[in-house]
């Protein structure tokens, strides 16, 4: 239970999560400088936008302008969000420059499936059925099965474990009939629910059942706790997680709406570092990318680090 | 090392740390009226001023007001800080109320003794020698030893964990020289060095070298890490934590000072629950006290709980 990775991947979703959420308006022109910014720090995946409905998320209206015109660095994944076909379609004119890759994306919770997309559990299985599908005929692979609201969930309470696992299997029987391998499990505390004690139960029971799948964590800072989450996670050995620069993605009206944004990836980058998990990111590089972020969103995020500056800064210094 | 604690004392140190920060100013009732609602939490211990210079902390200008004006509820204990024979003096007028114990407080860094203190260690260890036994010559019990710093430095860079138990030692040696018995170690991170890896390390070397001290933790979130640091300590066994309500002790141009605040009290008393460690402290209750001290100081305050809301209220709905 203590087997420390040797390296992390981190897959940074800052401009995905935050430009969906900020009220802004985000020029364009500011959303290709951060992501060129963040392709600079040693970050090997970037998530750089959603293509979805414009009438529901305003901030991506220009998804195609800010894939179209950011240059990509050789050696880097980029890859975007969607939905549904319409979504998925727009992503493919980009396949030149965008990493396609499809997930089966469920959710433990049905109360959260209700709500969110106003489906029971059953009717989103096939849906994802239908998705699956459409992805393989398109010639885009699914190898990941994505869980939303593993650890619990605002409508619901509480997600046993076992819930976790039908979940999975349900995921699993949709890759198996569609005759797709799935290698990777994404479990997402949607709602902030997750505590170093949870995580250790249900990553417990998940990698008893599934020794040979690879875990990945995305992790929100509702409630303070993500860093300490995103710890007990190292311990189990879980060696990727999604992060935002900054901590991008929060609510800007956290005082009356309450949403904090994801686990700041700078902060997941230092805990990493001085565990002596490998990252290959340039920490004090991110710290002035998270400052620039600050400049584009125009209000303060939530990131501690881009305010104090990394241990490393003040290790020359006093060298 | 993974000796959880059934239980955890936590020390409410928001009043004291956050209202020697914020600019204020800050009225007399405002300060009396937090503390005796930090009474009704469940906590047990509150700090509730610092009998300092008033020129150098305005903040606490009126401290005996503040000591003088609220009414004490039985079985809490109440203490104050105080760093000379005029501050103990000050403290000792309200001997009825507070509980006045003293401590041999050092510094793993000379280089931050001399910033702080503008002393040199040897020079530092001579003071607290004729501090312990004027806080005896006045009955008053000297049974802990505080470490600033000892988890790096932003003058020193990296303490080494040995330069943590050759502080301890000369601690002991002043007790051992005034005949007074230590039972507990207070390791602070002054300038938010710390990180899990290190807590592991510097805790490991103690706890062998002392099996039978209490430690406590005074942690600061100054880099993000300081949930995550608590979650490493409590592994370790430690059952007593400095913190404060709604993260107060951060500088309120965090943007451009960098100084974030202690950890928030919510945010560790939800930590401990959900681990099954007992903290004797109503969450719920709490969190409407970080939402005052947020209205009393005029700005967010740094906790993301009380923002988002107790697990316990969102399983209550439902239920």
């Amino acid at each position: 239970m203590t087997d420390l990775p040797t390296h992390a991947d981190i897959h940074e979703e800052g401009p995905r999560e935050g430009f969906q959420i900020e009220p802004g308006p985000i020029s364009t022109a500011d959303k290709i400088r951060l992501i060129e910014a963040l392709a600079e720090t040693g970050l090997q995946h970037i998530q750089v936008c959603s293509f979805v409905n414009q009438r529901l998320v305003p901030g991506w209206a220009d998804a195609e302008a800010v894939v179209g015109g950011f240059k990509a660095k050789p050696g880097i994944e980029y890859t975007a969000l969607w939905f549904n076909a319409n979504g998925l379609e727009r992503a493919l004119a980009f396949r030149d420059k965008l990493t396609i890759k499809g997930a089966i994306a469920l959710t433990a919770s049905e109360g959260f499936t209700r709500k969110n997309l106003n489906r029971s559990h059953a009717e989103n299985v096939e849906a994802m059925r239908k998705q699956t599908a459409l992805h393989l005929s398109s010639g885009i692979p699914v190898d990941r099965i994505g869980v939303m609201a593993a650890f619990g969930c605002n409508y619901q309470g509480d997600i046993a474990p076992a819930q976790v696992i039908r979940t999975l299997e349900d995921g699993l029987a949709i890759a198996a009939e569609a005759g797709t391998d799935v290698t990777m499990f994404s479990l997402a505390d949607t709602m902030g629910w997750a505590t170093p004690a949870r995580i250790e139960r249900v990553l417990g029971e998940v990698c008893a059942r599934w020794p040979d799948k690879r875990l990945s964590l995305h992790l929100h800072d509702t409630r303070g706790l993500a860093v300490a989450n995103a710890h007990a996670g190292l311990r189990m050995g879980v060696n990727r997680f999604d992060s935002t620069v900054g901590g991008l993605g929060g609510c800007p009206f956290a005082g009356q709406k309450g949403a904090a944004g994801n686990i700041c990836t700078e902060e997941l980058v230092l805990l990493c570092e001085e565990m002596g998990i490998r990252t290959g990111v340039d920490l004090d590089k991110l710290i002035e990318v998270g400052r620039m972020a600050e400049g584009i969103v125009g209000h303060q995020l939530p990131s501690e680090l881009i305010h104090a500056g990394s241990l490393d800064a003040f290790r020359r210094k006093a060298a």
